[in-house]
């Protein structure tokens, strides 16, 4: 296990400690003083490790975490009050553009959500692939309550749950429960907390088991026909299947099967 | 509280009963003797209340509302029957642009649905950005079984609920009830009939306690981005979300926030 | 009650068994010692038995049925390795082609899912307009266990269910239950296998007693106006329903309810 830490703005603690592990890399937010907010420079030290993943063949699989009572806190305040229209600008576009890259990278992203996960936390936990929380997790977009809407969060949001449910919680800014989330389709498991590693685990195995071609082939696939009418959207899938089918992975897989042996993948 | 009653075709019982308080405007149908049914007047006069709202700024939130066992029963098949072809257009026009301005109109929409909502009922509530139940209350989408599928309720209807759901409902004019509307994702909360206004006020008081200018903002947005793809769902957000920041409202908001005093709204 | 054999490749028992009766067309999937796969063979044939239902004014109901305990696995890898890329082109663009028909038939679609339904065989599922289950089956995309992603299996799973759920199932290639499926928009009923054919019955008992040209229209702009934004499904919306409000069955349909007797459709 190699763990990378990188210093913050005043120092001490790094934001962010990314640690690899078995072909899992994990992503921990590190700001507990500032409840794990996503300050400017936490969200270019995301965007930079997922950059890096990216060209990483040896990251099958990655998992943004935290710890203490709350996942991540969204913007921070902190830096927010009083800025210039390119400080705010620059601020929401850094924050859209890493949310963007979790979709765009090549492999899964599974959010461990330990605890609140609120505005642009919320939004982090929407954008990722896979999602599994602890029971006392907690999901809320309260931007609307200190007068700033969230509308980026809202983004992914409502490309999640069901239009009423996400109006509810960016009109209200009410939090929904961890049971609540599941249901809604926010995450996929709800677990008592000291499951949470080994549920998370339960979906990595899976990833790491299969063939990094063909995880990246679908993962890509997945969002680029997802706003598409049907039949453009199949017209897509064709052609990307087909081009699956003749690489070495799915014929090994194919053949493997029909042998009733494992899979040699090459990832080509 | 003001009630402003409008005189029904007839010239008795006003269709439409607008009744503002504290910043909350109900509009309430009332048609009893023909189960609320929306009329080309009654959807004339909703459409009139919902433009005349839009500029009034101390209107922070609408009800939509009814009495009795039903909540509205749709188009009037009694003025729908040996009708030109221009009339049937112009009362599903009139029915759509009614509908659309629920969407468009700065402040939240709530409907309050003690009884059924059948057909452009159902798609009243459907049109609401948010909607409570009486645990009374049905939905149902019957159209087809009088030869006339519900072809525009179908438009907001399945933007709510899923497709197959959805196509049940439309293809066998089977009822669903309150329970499974809420699993559905159709309303946001069922509660007993005797709760039902308190359930309502719960939502209308976190809209009223917020700046009405980041609920306009934060409301638009949230349907003009619905149906883009991400990527440019995510470029209009941070436009309007810098746009946001820079407001009074959002920068009062956010430094109360930091010391931890009741924010002062301006609504700009 | 017709039936219409067709032989298989190895000349013996059908692939397909066609079946008439009452108004509903029952397609079965008839391939038990490949457990059902679709074969190019058996999606040409199902391609062609739809093409010819559509046609087919005497039927108002469609049933795509299966015996086993599997439903249908997906495609036939007996035939899928060391192919070209003509071939594969072929076979996935065949697939594609006979799921939209299903989208484009103008008869409803129910699948009675009695077993598993893997792969393309979850797709069939997906593309069916309506869906019953029973308490046995499962539902699974497990392509990517064996290198080659369900991609177009994705197309209609990921219109019918939540997009986290979808990725789940995609890239673990984990099954879900009936129940799960059922909470999750992806089929209609889940019922005791040996109340199947009754739950499949209400449903096209309620399709049969509508105008079919009712229900045509309303299928068609139901799929027409998915992908549209709200607007633009609203306009044609409206030309829909005034289009079919002008028609003998509609004008047939309101004025036998407002005359409280029954309906006498003649599909114009």
């Amino acid at each position: 296990m190699s763990t990378t830490p990188r210093p913050d703005d005043a120092g001490g603690q790094p934001d962010l400690i990314v640690a690899a592990r078995d072909g899992v890399t994990t992503l921990q937010l590190n700001r507990p003083q500032r409840r794990h907010a996503l300050s400017l420079s936490l969200l270019e030290q995301l965007d930079e490790a997922l950059a890096a993943i990216a060209e990483d063949k040896t990251v099958r699989a990655v998992v943004i975490a935290s710890e203490g009572k709350v996942f991540c806190s969204g913007h921070d305040l902190g830096e927010m009050t009083g800025r210039s229209e390119e400080d705010y600008q620059t601020l929401f576009a850094t924050c859209a553009r890493m949310m963007q890259r979790v979709r765009q990278l090549p492999q899964p992203v599974i959010a461990r959500v330990q605890g609140f996960a609120t505005a642009a936390g919320c939004q982090l936990v929407a954008a990722c692939d896979l999602a599994v929380a602890a029971e006392e997790a907690q999901f809320a977009t309260p931007g609307v309550r200190i007068g700033l809407f969230c509308t980026t969060p809202m983004v992914p949001l409502v490309r999640n749950i069901a239009p009423k449910m996400a109006m509810e919680m960016l009109l209200t800014g009410q939090p929904i429960s961890a049971q609540q989330a599941l249901s809604a389709g926010l995450v996929n498991r709800v677990v008592p907390a000291n499951q949470l590693d080994a549920a998370v685990s339960e979906l990595t195995d899976a990833i790491v088991a299969s063939s990094p071609l063909t995880v990246s082939i679908g993962k890509r696939a997945f969002y680029d026909q997802l706003s598409l009418d049907e039949e453009t959207a199949y017209q897509r899938a064709v052609a990307v299947m087909t081009d699956n089918a003749l690489r070495h992975d799915a014929q090994e897989g194919m053949t493997a099967f029909l042998e009733k042996r494992s899979p040699d993948w090459t990832g080509s």
